[in-house]
């Protein structure tokens, strides 16, 4: 799994057009917005599709790890596919996402998530302090790995 | 190189602090606004180094191409080091994203830059159609290389 998290002052969706295996979804996730969130862009990888549990369980730890430094209120969830070249098959990637939004619920951290499966419009902040914009590598065995770029290659 | 194109409403940054090997830049380029753009996200790999100039070209054709496709008013080039695990040094990005600029200035086409280096906030829309978020590896050999994502697998 590739995750791109950025801590935001906003972000809202639509959904626009459906694509074949877009998510059933009630009317009032058509459209989502959300305040000071930690949005965590999510590309579900073939790799996953091994032992979705586990890969869930450490993309949850990374995220609370990195909601605690930012202090963000909110987690979101948005299904993003262009973060990786090798993609899980849509079922297993929407089974990951929803597994990752209840997991997040359970321990009372607000989450949202934007639908999987439909193009969708959005507008997205991101704050801009150094820790606004990381991207992780999750796997299944360790609980975390760090794929912090050096500092000079930000941009 | 890897690619994430967003045809956008708009997008606004504003450099927040340096990182040690900044881009040096006027004040005018600590802050930008485009609006109907196609943004570039951009992340330079270590693969490009071998034959910079091979993969400008071929970014540049990519570029056009889907220019032509949605319609955009400008181009606007946004260093993006998240979207690959294997950066190029930072010299050689910043000549590529350089390079990529003056080319598409030369073909006349509005170009704009975002500065290398910088923490930056930044907000952005992205339109929600088909052809409205697209991501594509480029390398120096194929004017292109075709990464679309099955429809399925969009989101
Ligand atoms: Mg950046």
């Amino acid at each position: 799994m590739r995750i791109l998290l950025i801590h935001s002052d906003y972000l809202k969706y639509k959904t626009r057009s459906k694509t074949r295996i877009a998510e059933k979804i009630d009317d009032e996730k058509k459209k989502g917005e959300f305040k000071d969130s930690l949005v965590v862009f999510t590309a579900v990888e073939k790799e996953d599709e091994k032992n979705p549990e586990g890969v869930v369980e450490n993309a949850i730890l990374e995220i609370k790890d990195i909601l605690a430094k930012v202090g963000a209120k909110n987690v979101v969830i948005y299904p993003y596919a262009h973060l990786s070249s090798s993609l899980s098959s849509p079922d297993a990637a929407k089974k990951i996402l929803q597994d990752m939004e209840s997991r997040l619920d359970e321990l009372d951290i607000p989450v949202g998530r934007a639908p999987f499966g439909w193009y969708k419009s959005f507008e997205v902040s991101c704050k801009g302090h150094p820790l606004s914009e990381l991207s992780r590598t999750i796997t299944a065995e360790k609980p975390e790995k760090k794929e912090e770029k050096p500092e000079e290659e930000k941009s």
